[in-house]
């Protein structure tokens, strides 16, 4: 059992994400913590606690966190995940509350109850994570690995240069890359293969409540053809977690840009660089094939039990 | 009486803003944080563990917070406070410790305890302040009052453009400028008045152990003669909450510069603005007399306690 | 005779600079050029042609220059010189017009023509300057020397961090000052201090001709009182070359800041450094007794010609 | 016959693109200017007047521009293109001297004189096209076309995210890009999949004197294998202008990135937009086997010229 602290903005595909957690028993999900990102805080929050009781799974604890950048002005993705985050997917309103206390303090104290055991997985905006790591830098000691979806080599999606979740916090992002530990970045050079085709869309039809779920989310998210398809991004980290072997990993020194007028939150890697120098294994390629397998037989696990 | 929480980096000035809190009855300190700044974290904490004692401050607890700056280099002053940070004074080594947890929780728990009563004085880097923020941003709405010494709308200290504080955190600056309340702040512009001449120094000789404390700190940090001598700027953030009308302050919009090449920490201040959109209360001017009269008669007071 | 090439945006206090020279026999204008600043380049270059016929200069060329900033959007001030320029003033149209060719090329080879015998003295946005610099960076060695109105170390006033020459080409500020030679800058700072005082106009009334310019000149620029009035910051620069022993300079380093957020344009100055490695000589006093008598005696005499 | 100006840093590839410029007779070289660039400007000049001898291109004026960039500090390719930058190659020393004159007033003079009628072929750092843009806006509308060598819309060279020309002057291509005109961008994208392999070396070995020059430098360029070697950037730009249709151009938004902490310089590209808002037909792909029969069929053509 490999345990996983998972800060999410849901977010269609973090919802997708989630649902890879929930059908993979290798995984011991330790707590569930909130982030502003593709919605406002107290969306994200309504979700993560919907898709707990939807995804069953049990007394997970979800802890919001912060609500906008450390210094920038919010950036929303509601043009691409609908004003609720969702889509056009309504879950069943969720039974109980979050947890009390705070994302940041919940990740200190996760991360020091169990040192070296616990992977960050951070598929948001970078702000709880820069906050906790400032708050108590031997984080970085204490996670097993950070995980994260978000950035790219080649060039972004929200503008040019950079992708959304480093540029809805570039300073959050050049903190959690300057840390001190190795951040598996999972950037669009490879989640944009991640491609939820019609091929892929049709084993998701069958699952019965859960593509319920899978299926209009999916739609919501883009155009799918039989070639392509909207990209769940999102779940490449926690498929990275379950099987690192799918995806091609380079050692790189990334610099996230804060200063730029046209570059800011892009992360800028150089992999002409000493390994031992290295802040990063940044995804190079993924095996989408063994992907999707990997994501629809953990989907295909969980609808069995969701019914 | 009225409750102050102090952020400090002690460092000489914040030795003697302590000692004019700790002389002033009219005071209730609910808790002293300490930060990286002066000098290093491990050595404000210490310093703020001797000064409790040295200066009978009871039961207050000391809680160390941020190591260093959010986004930044460490910059130090070594130069200036000596590399204890308190000159050549040697204080008797403290018997008691620091308070458990972290400067950032200890300031939201005290404010959110007691919203509208705790005034936040802040002598220091802002690094705590900032996060306090961003971790909890009710704080703004709890604090009684910010006041903080740092910055200045004339020129710098640490360079031409910024003085130490905000240099030394530029990023938690702007967040605490840009976090919504009126910031008081006591910069340059006025502490640089509050310069401790022989007259002053000729007051504090025969404070018996206080004066033990008080004079070489004063002769380490620059050279008294009859016209001027080393200015005690963190006094002055504590003065003002004993005393405000001893300042002239004026609303101004106040940008911290996180950009420039030769501006870093700069905070740039407009007093051509609406009263109603500053962001600051900006001191322009000090009645230096009535400061030292305040500051010597704590100090006075405090003597007879110390013996 | 002292020979200058007089670079500037006229604007009100750029006609009463042009006045202070055409009635100081001590120096010989060896050209006028223009450049785009308080004003449009079109209205700059009009109105230093009819500044030429009112104040009978003779056949002194003027030289149209750089229309824009060289990498910044144009700042205009209309607000303080009126839509014309000059205020209020109409002065008769010209009957000549500009000479052939460029400004920048007219610098080059004027001051190539005479090396060591020139002082640039330049009153507005510095992009004409800057040109040069890069197109023969063998002016700063032929030029006798560089005489700028522009910058401050204390304050601006186009905003609170600058002057309103520097921000309207920053990089073109930082080319000049960091192109080996030594300028003197008449900053704010000084030039503040020049102001049109209600006796100093009364001694402008009389002055036949030459009074049609000035007094609604002064009058549109600000409010005339007893104590105060609008400043002529140009003439400062004209006077310093006619009389440095008016001013108090200071050798600094002045780097121009051109990447803040609030701060570009700053002329950041450090007057903490090694004379040898001064960039500039700042001016930080005038004697103003001197300098206006310097000012009116040149237009008493230049109005004697004028009649 | 197309008019050309080239603007150039010989510079190996600088080099190989004005043989082809040499031996393609539709092309009216109408003047050379140079540009500190790959090496300094008396090392470019001095390449570029043996080259002028070398391939016999008769009275073409070649004129010196800028030596350095106009912000910032120098970048030399030394590594790449050898001290002299020419790698190994010796040419015969130059019996003939540059113009008269600077490039910057080369390029205005040469431009007015036949509007619509000269294309700008720049393929170093864009230092004297700027200074040309600003001395002289009415450039933009003279040229026929601006064609670079120069950017990238995925990756840079000299850093991951710049490529070395627009490093080398970032403030410069960001006036050039700003001008008003539409950039031709042959970028990294392209231009290094014009690679030398040792099919095209074989080609080159047969062409008598100028294999002399040809093989050198391109083995001094890079290891040339079967499959691939070093890309000779500058010639792209050249073939652009003898067959476009050799290009895949898209319109895009090209906005030079120059205040970034490791972004400056970047071309940071925007396909995604209104085509008549775009500044920038930019190359995307590239026929490079009919890019090698025009490069190597001039070649073969100035071969037998020079024997």
């Amino acid at each position: 059992m490999k345990k996983v602290l998972i800060d999410c903005d849901p977010g269609i595909d973090d919802a997708l994400a989630l649902a890879l957690a929930a059908g993979s028993p290798s995984l011991d999900i330790v707590g569930v913590t909130t982030v502003g990102g593709n919605v406002d805080l107290p969306l994200t929050t309504a979700n993560a606690l919907a898709l707990r009781e939807f995804l069953e799974l049990g007394d997970v604890p979800v802890t919001p966190g912060s609500a906008g950048a450390l210094m920038r002005e919010t950036v929303r993705a509601t043009r691409v995940h609908g004003t609720t985050g969702l889509g056009d997917v309504v879950l069943p309103a969720p039974v109980l509350g979050p947890a009390d206390g705070h994302a940041v303090d919940f990740i200190v104290d996760a991360l020091k109850s169990a040192p070296g055991e616990i992977t960050l997985v951070a598929v948001g905006p970078l702000t709880n994570i820069a906050l906790a790591v400032r708050r108590e830098p031997r984080v970085v000691e204490w996670a097993r690995e950070l995980v994260i979806m978000g950035g790219s080599y080649t060039r972004g999606n929200h503008n040019p240069a950079a992708e959304f979740n480093m540029l809805a916090d570039p300073e959050a992002a050049a903190i959690v890359f300057g840390a001190g530990w190795t951040v598996r970045m999972l950037g669009l050079d490879v989640t944009l293969t991640a491609t939820i085709t019609s091929g892929v869309l049709d084993r998701m039809r069958p699952l019965g409540r859960l593509a319920d779920l899978l299926v209009p989310a999916a739609q919501f998210y883009g155009v799918v053809t039989a070639e392509g398809g909207p990209a769940i991004h999102d779940a490449c980290a926690v498929a990275y977690v379950l099987d690192p072997a799918l995806f091609t990993c380079v050692p790189a020194v990334v610099n996230v840009e804060t200063a730029g007028q046209f570059t800011r939150g892009m992360t800028v890697t150089d992999f002409r660089v000493d390994p031992a120098e290295a802040n990063a294994l940044v995804a190079t390629a993924m095996d989408v094939k063994g992907f999707w397998d990997l994501v629809l037989g953990a989907y295909e696990r969980l609808a069995q039990r969701l019914g």
